[in-house]
């Protein structure tokens, strides 16, 4: 990152950076409203109103999670980064059917990182958590380090609210199987990203789709809604939906089966790239990870909560059958994303 | 990590490397008796039977924090960066006066990266909390990434049991000082380590100083000791008795005198290694990090908890003056480690 015009963090003490950063993560009374004791000191202390913790964690590394320079000419802004490291997780908490109440950060760095890139960094954290509506939530604390590479890790605290969570193990023969979200925008946005196609040639609708990969916008609203209506199970779609759904399948001992016409619309939100870069849209929709909706399983006679749409069915295994995911009761490849496999 | 026999993470997915980790984090009702809910979700549920969470999250960087080969020849194991994972985190949630109910880790590894070495680390992350003592605390999640360096994340909560949290900010003129544990010999084992000098040829005594570099051993009943006996300050001493005995007294605006007739037991301690490297024992002492010792204050009409002893006392500032820590009445150097400063 040569030729910043900002000071490298090298240039900085820890608590100098720190006194940078800190102002930027602060929220309104709104958002921190379950931190009883947030920076500064050895821990942060967090109201966890029902005697429980919902806790996850997710890490972020330059170029394998994000790139900070892209093929199309994009180059990584620290408020991308900030936005995914804090959609990723909300979603992971969206996804038990509970809602934020904190985040703690530890993040990486280079020496040469620009400051202002760090700065951005807290900027995209906190829009993240304000946009995407995670009210009540806010950074408590974390940590500095030196490293090769930067790395974002965040480690997301949520409550049920005194409701059961929904498990990825519930779904039952016969349930409705639904979607809230996006699928494939996220896996159109990277293979934009990823093209020769600069960034200034894409209209808007595309340049929407390079933003679901950077940015992305799991429904938050949708994974409490589900667990008050009554889903039997849930899950986080950021592998692909073959994969996850896969794993639901798994979880619960069940058959998954996907209808193709109800996923017609979501491959047509990504018609226009698939046709620009000669992609399968519909392979985007079934194996692209990184949208952050919502898959999840309700008893049929539910009315779905707002923002879900069904795509499919829950079936029993017959004797011998083992757990899988078709498509209009043909088999499916698993695809998705695997950080080890090929 | 070339010529290592085990296979490496590339050669696994990542359900079979999981696979191979979760058993080795299995631990007894005893240590898991505040995990609701486990790996293998979104996210992982935890008991906060005070309806407050304590929370802190900690990253360890190969090459930062540890490095797989050091200049006396002793390559890290996988258990020692576990143990030290482990240990780091247990002591910020200790400095709260809480204690440890549960961690999730996030793992970045090289794809290189020999299978054993992961084993060995989730084997040393258990030994660290069972070893310590760390009763009622288990490995409830995780999440694991590729990056170009080992980078070890974890994120640990605690319960305070009811009681109020101990701040570094408590401090009160005529409070005694006292320190937990000990200071210095993780700074002599990493000059140990970092020496020409084999570790087949250092002594019994010598050994166990790099041991303290690589496996600290933080008293973990002193924190929750110190809270029930009515401690007004304490924090985790990570980055030296004089940095972090700092960082105390601007945050509860005191000065703070240090008796170095008192500090010289814990120079006795490193004195064989001082002369060995030709270096300054009661220099480890003071500025040395990384033992994560208990730096605390008490009431003067208290008799202090079991593991602490007295090192000094807490005075009102003058006019005019800042907040500081002297030796014997005299200005002390802050020195201690910045992660980016010189």
């Amino acid at each position: 990152m040569a030729g910043d015009a900002s000071p490298a963090v090298a240039a900085l003490s820890e608590a100098e950076l720190l006194s940078r950063i800190f102002p930027r993560l602060a929220v309104d009374a709104t958002h921190s409203a379950a931190t009883l004791l947030g920076p500064g000191d050895d821990a942060a202390i967090i109201s966890a109103p029902d005697a429980r913790t919902v806790i996850s964690i997710d890490t972020q590394v330059q170029d394998q999670d994000f790139r900070l320079a892209w093929p199309n000419g994009y180059r990584s802004t620290g408020f991308d980064v900030g936005w995914k490291a804090a959609a990723q997780n909300l979603s992971d908490i969206n996804a038990m059917g509970a809602r934020a109440t904190s985040m703690v950060v530890s993040l990486t760095l280079p020496p040469d990182t620009p400051v202002t890139w760090v700065e951005d960094l807290a900027d995209g954290l906190t829009a993240g958590i304000r946009g995407l509506g995670a009210d009540g939530c806010s950074v408590a604390g974390g940590d500095l380090g030196r490293g090769r590479e930067i790395s974002v890790t965040v480690a997301v605290l949520g409550t049920l609210d005194g409701g059961p969570p929904v498990l990825r193990s519930g779904a039952q023969p016969g349930d409705v199987l639904a979607l809230a979200g996006t699928a494939g925008q996220a896996a159109a946005g990277l293979a934009l990203l990823e093209s020769g196609v600069p960034m200034e040639q894409l209209d808007d609708g595309l340049r929407n789709l390079t933003e679901r990969q950077r940015r992305p916008v799991p429904p938050l609203q949708a994974g409490p809604a589900a667990r008050k209506a009554g889903a039997t199970a849930m899950l986080d779609v950021s592998d692909g939906l073959l994969r996850d759904g896969r794993r639901m399948a798994l979880a619960s001992h069940v058959a998954m089966d996907l209808d193709p016409d109800r996923l017609g619309p979501l491959a047509a939100g990504v018609e226009p790239a698939a046709r620009l870069l000669g992609r399968n849209a519909m392979e985007w929709v079934l194996s692209g990870g990184e949208d952050h909706g919502l898959l999840a399983t309700f008893p049929p006679d539910i009315q779905l909560p707002p923002g879900f749409t069904a795509i499919g069915s829950i079936q029993a295994l017959g004797i011998d059958e083992g757990p899988r995911v078709t498509i209009a009761g043909r088999a499916a490849d698993t695809g998705g994303w695997d950080h080890f496999a090929d």
